[in-house]
């Protein structure tokens, strides 16, 4: 004897496939995961490459503090629990995003390695594509800029468990894309993204639309 | 002294507004909120609307046990508390695909009042579209159905608080349409919605861009 369970968790196969939403938005669904220190620079590039993408007519949306803390994770803390729970579910939202066919920009520092893994895991299940970007900022460069102060209250105490203080960061092994933010540009930095995107595809449509494209170019050679 | 917070839970405002994805979309984000019984049939009228919106080249995204319970709710059970907390994070969910621009069709028996009006209010209290739509069946009908098997199992006491035999569904006040699923055909019922999807510009990109449209119309007009 059990209580209800969801009646519709069954699968309900619909009659629009996630190609026909990338068809609509003429590019594909992907989600770029900046992880980094506090004050590396994560949300500033975000904010810079949603721009670009708009200005080439591509739908990004970020995720960040203010519309996932504020909201779908309002209930948790900071705990060690808590925190694990947090990426756990800022990943799955950002899975459900990519099968809509949007660019995820997901910022957030995300220290632990299992964590930022299992997330990949669950995008790379689905054939999404997942893009690691490991925003690489000295930590004596991020404690000068400090641009919430919040270096200054973790070294005297104020805050605990702060990353790169008096909590692990685990330096991602293989991320798709390593940017040294003491040499680059923001510029330069939204500009190596873009270059991955376009160089894996994920700015235009799948090939049954570019179909019409080919043709084209081919009766061009010809 | 407090732990670690979130750093990033401070407003990063980005150079990308809803405006700027409506148009792109040439769409309005929005919720359509179907509620009703097991069997009533609101996967089938989602399914069926996330064609028809397909058609005119509109995104849509279904929302449903499969991506929802499977994933960023996995770890939620049919308690009194975890439905509440369910149907929350759906709400969350909705209202973060709407602000990206995007459809969303919500397909869950949702029977209390109250997690619908919080849904509700979370939009509202952003603007975003939110569109209830009570699909209407008998609950004989519903059980005549039964196309899971799940009514019969409930009356024999297998399942228990189940939605219309020993719990209860709370009939919406005011929903923005309510169809009366043993009086219409799936088709019609999706061109009810489609008609207030119209009616309500949602199916257009905001005025800025419909300036050449209009300009265009008048020019007819003269």
């Amino acid at each position: 004897m059990s209580e209800q369970k969801a009646t519709n968790v069954t699968w309900h196969e619909g009659l629009v496939s996630r190609e026909d939403r990338y068809n609509i938005l003429r590019q594909k669904g992907a989600t770029i995961w900046f992880t980094g220190l506090s004050g590396s620079g994560k949300s500033t590039i975000a904010v810079a490459l949603e721009k670009a993408l708009f200005e080439r007519d591509k739908l990004s949306y970020r995720l960040d503090g203010d519309n996932v803390r504020l909201g779908i994770n309002k209930n948790l803390g900071f705990s060690a629990e808590d925190r694990k729970e947090n990426i756990r579910r800022i990943g799955e939202l950002a899975r459900v995003f990519g099968d809509a066919g949007i660019i995820v920009l997901s910022s957030f520092i995300s220290p632990y390695k299992l964590d930022r893994d299992r997330v990949r895991q669950l995008h790379e299940a689905e054939h999404l594509n997942f893009i690691e970007v490991f925003v690489d900022c000295p930590l004596d460069e991020a404690e000068r800029r400090d641009p919430r102060g919040l270096y200054r209250k973790a070294r005297s105490g104020e805050i605990k468990n702060f990353t790169g203080i008096d909590a692990p960061y685990e330096v991602p092994v293989n991320p798709q894309l390593h940017l040294q933010t003491n040499m680059l540009s923001v510029e330069e930095e939204v500009d190596a993204i873009l270059e991955y995107l376009e160089k894996n595809e994920i700015l235009a449509a799948p090939c049954s639309v570019c179909v019409d494209d080919k043709g084209g170019k081919e009766a061009v050679s010809i």
